[in-house]
């Protein structure tokens, strides 16, 4: 006897278990590329990437998946996000989503070259295309209040710029002047290395191991811009690097750790789901920063680790006590690189990028003008004088992509880092005293109940709401920011 | 002004392409597993398999696919071979791949746990099902003479059973009496180990790099079934195995390195076509074993190396002359299992299963008799008596994967290595004065114009025809292994 025909929600449960299947396969061929594929390879892995790409899409958008998602009942997560996504790739016409992949394919040898040669009239024309395109797809959700929602949405879901200048207000308000008094305050002596590379892996692996790094489902490897990819829950790849001359690899091991960590405690309910991964770009960065940021820097997780730091580096540590570490590591200084910047002041970096794609989105701002207005800018945030467009407008990849609407997530993720830091330390009374003993288990299981499980099963404000009793709100950060820096900088 | 429509051959090249890309991203899934993926990704690793395997089944099979095969005018190579895959590919219908696929996949445990016990009975049905899906497989191309000749197509384009047994008949014809005279003299000492593991990985290295291996295109890994596979025509990827008890690990990379200049030397133009790939499973593995054997068990090529090899192995080779070292590496011993057979005794294993899968094919054999035809046919062939199935019928995975019509490809590798071989050396007067002195160019380059560069544009008798001036024929081969080893042995 054939088995009975599938059910609508088992039929769209095998479609949406194929575009999961698609997505990290597609996540592998990057994992790859970034870590072991020969230099040789990359032409037809761009095309590979792209037809995997192609076949997802058309898949995404199959109108037969359309009909399956009316034939079925209900209104549980999985339906609820399959209809979002669904919804959303059917708005934006195939015309305008290959206009879009090629206008970034066309810019990123531009900025390139503008990079190089210092010469923003270079990337200009191809950054104009850039916007125009994001106009373009902007518009294909005419429901939302402010076209650059629709940007936010596809990294942050249900973001708005209202809401978002709101807490950027707030948090700019609180940062500028505590930053303003750190800068005015001496700056504590930083521990010169070399820092044995082969000891400073060793430590890594320790400190991934110690937060969730198990080595049956964990690969950790090495890349020149660090990462962490999901191929699958219990396939989670993270990447880092190092450097002789700083520990800074510690950091960004901690951070794809933490990254790693969601991926990894999803509810195995959700495997091959739509469901099965991180919800948002903000809240897979809260848990990033929380690992590098909240636990990694500071000085009861040090308490733990500092003797076996001493033991693998005694001659840069030797002279060095705990606590001048502690200041070390949490050294502010308003600077020009984003991606060098230190946590309290890494989020003007961000505010700064979000106001001008808000006024490029709005026309309020021309291409153009956005090195005179980025350089202003960086003196108002951050009182910083920016020499040359290379170390300003030309610094970052993202718009070069096409990417408007990922920077705010960055800052996202050290608030609500901070949100969940506060209620998690409430909730385990003895926390400090679990991580100065080396123990992540309370913090790690409480995350995993409070955030991780969920995968995209909740939305970024029901996880931040349930877990913290509150909306996003930049309070908590400044309050984190303020009573660890006051005492180190003794203001 | 929009883009012409792409006209029939665009559009044709266009499907092609994406079902190369798949294919490849398929063999890089296939790879990680293999190679980097941590255990836990192995069930989801499976699913990413299938589903990337049903899609591009659905590809191959599309009706558009070949409304389009229709449309194209010409028989040239790419159309030809385009055609021939949809035909065959649309004979099987999808009920039947599924069947065949999940039958596999019970069988695999089924065999895992038959050769543990060493109790067949708990495979045979298993093998029964296999069998039956596989006539049914064959029932679907009734134009064939036989009903074996569909299995050895899916492997061997175009070979037939006919000229299979005709070739081993004559094959083992040859191999029996000097085999048998072979294990009549006395064996030559061979060196005892150690031989340190990273000592031979740097040589492995250097013999891969001599032979045509390139960082910018190729990796080399460890893996415990060493294999080669195609990312793409310059992503490379070849796996060997080493043990300090052996050199074999030497000769499992020569080998994976002979696959994968077949891979890289096709020619560029039939990148991202169904056409830049190796032929068959048969002419790849003269390849593998002309690189392995021909030259890498010759006494010209340690000529070269040997001197190298003792300072990398002082102590296990300081006694050993180089001719002593010679007939070490080339030592004739009937012996139970194939992977560890010699290049003389290694076809008779081959025409043993070869004969048993027809007979089983042809109904003239019940797979419950399978056994006890096994160790007659280990008697008849080798003089080997078999103490136990698991060192017997149930020692290869071949058959739990349902494969019948593989077998053959490898005992055509030997011969049409030899027939290369032959015909290289009468092409290239210095060829072994070349290798005596390390260089591998002339060799490559041969091969490259005469085989590799053609991927799948000639089918495997043009091949041969071509490159060798005659159809597939086993003398040379036995000729081969007479010039060899009669003065080895002293016979």
């Amino acid at each position: 006897m054939p088995d009975a025909a599938p059910t609508p929600l088992e039929a769209l449960r095998a479609r949406l278990a194929e575009l999961d299947d698609l997505g990290r396969v597609g996540g592998l061929l990057g994992w790859d590329q970034q870590t072991m594929m020969p230099a040789g390879g990359g032409p037809a892995r761009g095309e590979a990437m792209a037809t995997l790409e192609r076949i997802a899409h058309e898949r995404a958008t199959d109108p037969a998946l359309g009909e399956l998602l009316e034939q079925v009942d209900g209104d549980d997560p999985l339906v609820r996000v399959a209809r979002r996504d669904y919804d959303r790739a059917r708005r934006v016409p195939t015309e305008l989503a290959g206009a879009m992949a090629l206008a970034a394919a066309d810019a990123q040898p531009a900025w390139l070259e503008a990079r190089e040669k210092d010469d923003f009239a270079i990337f200009a024309p191809f950054l104009e295309r850039n916007v125009e395109l994001r106009r373009r797809y902007a518009e294909c959700f005419p429901e939302a209040d402010h076209p650059y929602d629709a940007l936010l949405d596809r990294f942050e879901p249900d973001a708005t710029v209202e809401e978002i200048r709101d807490v950027f207000g707030r948090l700019r308000a609180g940062l500028v002047p505590l930053i303003e008094e750190i800068a005015a305050a001496p700056a504590p002596p930083e521990p010169a290395g070399p820092f044995d590379v082969a000891a400073q892996r060793e430590l890594a692996l320790e400190l991934a191991r110690a937060i969730g790094y198990a080595d049956d489902a964990w690969r950790i490897d090495d890349a020149v811009h660090p990462f962490a990819s999901s191929v699958a829950r219990t396939d989670i790849r993270v990447t880092t690097r190092f450097d002789a001359d700083s520990l800074t690899g510690l950091f960004a091991t901690m951070h794809e750790v933490g990254h790693g960590l969601y991926e990894h405690a999803t509810d195995p309910a959700l495997d091959r789901t739509t469901l099965g991964t991180g919800v948002s770009m903000g809240i897979h960065e809260s848990q990033s920063r929380l690992w590098e940021n909240c636990v990694g820097r500071s000085l009861v997780w040090w308490r733990h680790w500092y003797p076996r730091a001493r033991e693998l580096f005694p001659t840069a540590l030797e002279a060095v006590s705990l606590e001048d570490f502690h200041r070390a590591i949490n050294v502010v200084r308003p600077s020009l690189i984003r991606v060098e910047a230190d946590e309290a002041t890494y989020s003007l970096h961000v505010i700064l990028r979000f106001d001008l794609e808000v006024a490029l989105m709005e026309g309020t701002l021309a291409v153009a003008d956005l090195p005179e207005a980025w350089n202003a800018k960086m003196k108002e945030l951050l009182g910083v004088d920016v020499p040359d467009d290379r170390r300003g407008v030309l610094q970052d990849i993202h718009w070069a992509f096409g990417e408007l609407g990922y920077f705010p997530t960055y800052s996202l993720g050290n608030i609500v880092a901070a949100q969940l830091w506060k209620a998690a330390r409430a909730a385990l009374g003895d926390l400090d005293d679990r991580l100065a003993a080396g123990d992540c288990a309370p913090l790690r299981d409480w995350l995993g109940e409070h955030v991780h499980r969920h995968g995209r099963a909740l939305m970024p404000a029901e996880i931040i709401e349930r877990a913290t009793g509150g909306p996003l709100d930049p309070q908590p950060f400044l309050d984190y920011l303020e009573a660890k820096y006051r005492p180190l900088y003794r203001l």
